[in-house]
């Protein structure tokens, strides 16, 4: 089983019924704001595991796409205003909504993405109260994500971070989609309570597993794979599983230099080399990787209860592929 | 009936339920952004809506609480999006959340207003499919003010906007909530279809009324009734229903006068009151005030089906107030 391709054909039937669903509007200049960054690709991760889900518990793949949809307007209308709140001018290698479009239009688009998506699961085909809980689900997560959001930025300012106030965050401002993703996927395809909650957990898991391997990521690779001034984060004291590992364990003349350096805007690159050394010799970088694969295991060890299925071979896959992706 | 009297007591009921809904939530600082706005006032005109149409077909004002609710929350995102794109720093004489809170936790406070709005019509007690007509009615509402916030600031740029443009911006930007308010009212109030219709109706025109009078009174009051600088709306070129009239009615040297000074960000006051007094000239304003008196007859009107009722009367002289307010 080749993953690559088994999410690019699930990726390439979504995005034919997204566009189905997003063409034409007016004003023109708002719709293509909401549409240009959702044009503009990913990897439609989140979508594939509400397919995939679907599939796992034997639904039908038709049925699950305006859910689908309406995750993945989700996951892009809180991209459009995160992109205006870090004033980031680059997103998937094309202009953010803001730089293209003006702030106004950007705010605006990310609000019609949000409005898209609860319209989206008025599409899909079933009881009014299977309805109801997959609408109250997608009000919780744009919640904790902005929750999420806002602990991360006040993160920032904080000169220690727990790593229980981590994982809260993290949960609220990636995780808790993922697992959404997956549960409304299980609950569209009629999936059995176990069913349904051994998929829930797995999204949870593999969310966690996805955000500290961004964080690894970040730190660990070039900045040409990521594209992204890994400077920055040591930079804006931001507050990675690596970050806080270091900063709740180092003593001494290290924790001086760091107390010095990080989230410090002016730190030279060599303060930023440093401060890179230090993560190294604290064995924070590792500790990040040991416990995205910890979760990852976790996540695969979710789907036991699962009858085996193609859709079941592809999210173990995926999940083993979340620690080991270079972008 | 004393008017001020009816909406106050109403109010007071609603904010009672309103500060329920909204108290506590973290992150603090977060959730105190979303509290600001609403705990510095406003009139509550939405809520009052739906609540005196749940009452005009003798349906329960506890029902409709979570709902108007959701309207003035939907209500109240709109405004603290909209401070950040006008880059307003005031509104109900308190500073803007963008202002007391900084941006990026502003455009969150939006999203997790907006989101509290959907969570909110979940605690009405009705049938699922009741639950639905009205999670579809308000995606509607958002859906409808965003391309409205959008045509109004797109008029800015454009040199002659036809009064068909301008009523479906107003339309779309104010009118769409308020007909929503009382339509949704109605709902919960399990009113019949004709009695529904006729709310729907009257809160349709009742907004026109309430948006063209707004746009009287920025003109035609002094700068210490409204706390607003009226150059402003001349200075941007601001598409009010008198500019477009005047607009769409001038020619020869008028018209030249117009085209130099309307829109002209640097235009001195005694440019601005040039254009004031061809407004005058144009019989514009006048023609304003006719239009919202018209529209505030046909608010009237649709309500005549409706049986008499405390609740009607109220809004009857709610109608009339909309076109004598003064700020």
């Amino acid at each position: 089983m080749d993953l690559k391709s088994e999410l690019e054909e699930r990726a390439k039937r979504f995005n034919g019924e997204l566009q189905k669903f997003l063409r034409g509007g007016k004003p023109q200049i708002l719709y293509d704001a909401t549409r240009h960054l959702l044009i503009g690709g990913g990897k439609r991760l989140r979508p594939c595991i509400s397919m995939l889900s679907c599939e796992a518990v034997s639904g039908d793949e038709k049925k699950v796409m305006s859910f689908a949809i309406a995750i993945e307007l989700v996951h892009n209308f809180t991209l459009v205003h995160d992109d205006i709140m870090d004033k980031s001018h680059l997103r998937r290698n094309l202009p953010t909504v803001h730089i293209k479009f003006g702030e106004p239009t950007a705010i605006m688009a990310g609000d019609l993405l949000f409005a898209k998506a609860f319209e989206s699961i008025h599409n899909i085909k079933d009881d009014d109260s299977v309805f109801k809980k997959l609408d109250y689900g997608l009000v919780k997560c744009v919640e904790e994500i902005c929750e999420g959001q806002q602990l991360d930025m006040e993160f920032e300012n904080k000169e220690i971070v727990s790593e229980k106030e981590y994982f809260e965050m993290i949960m609220k401002k990636t995780a808790f989609l993922f697992m959404f993703s997956a549960e409304g996927g299980a609950i569209v395809g009629g999936g059995t309570k176990e069913e349904t909650d051994a998929l829930k957990e797995y999204g949870k898991f593999l969310g966690l597993a996805f955000q500290i391997w961004d964080d690894y990521l970040d730190i660990s690779s070039n900045e040409q794979i990521l594209g992204k001034d890994i400077g920055n984060d040591i930079r804006n004291g931001k507050k990675t599983l690596i970050a806080v590992h270091t900063l709740n364990n180092v003593s001494g003349s290290d924790k001086k230099l760091l107390e010095k350096i990080f989230g410090n805007k002016d730190a030279s690159e060599d303060e930023v080399r440093k401060v890179f050394d230090l993560f190294k010799k604290m064995r924070s970088i590792d500790y990040a990787r040991k416990t995205a694969v910890e979760y990852c295991e976790k996540a695969k060890k979710a789907l036991d209860v699962l009858k085996n299925s193609d859709a079941k071979q592809v999210l173990l896959s995926l999940a083993d592929y979340s620690i080991k992706r270079e972008k």
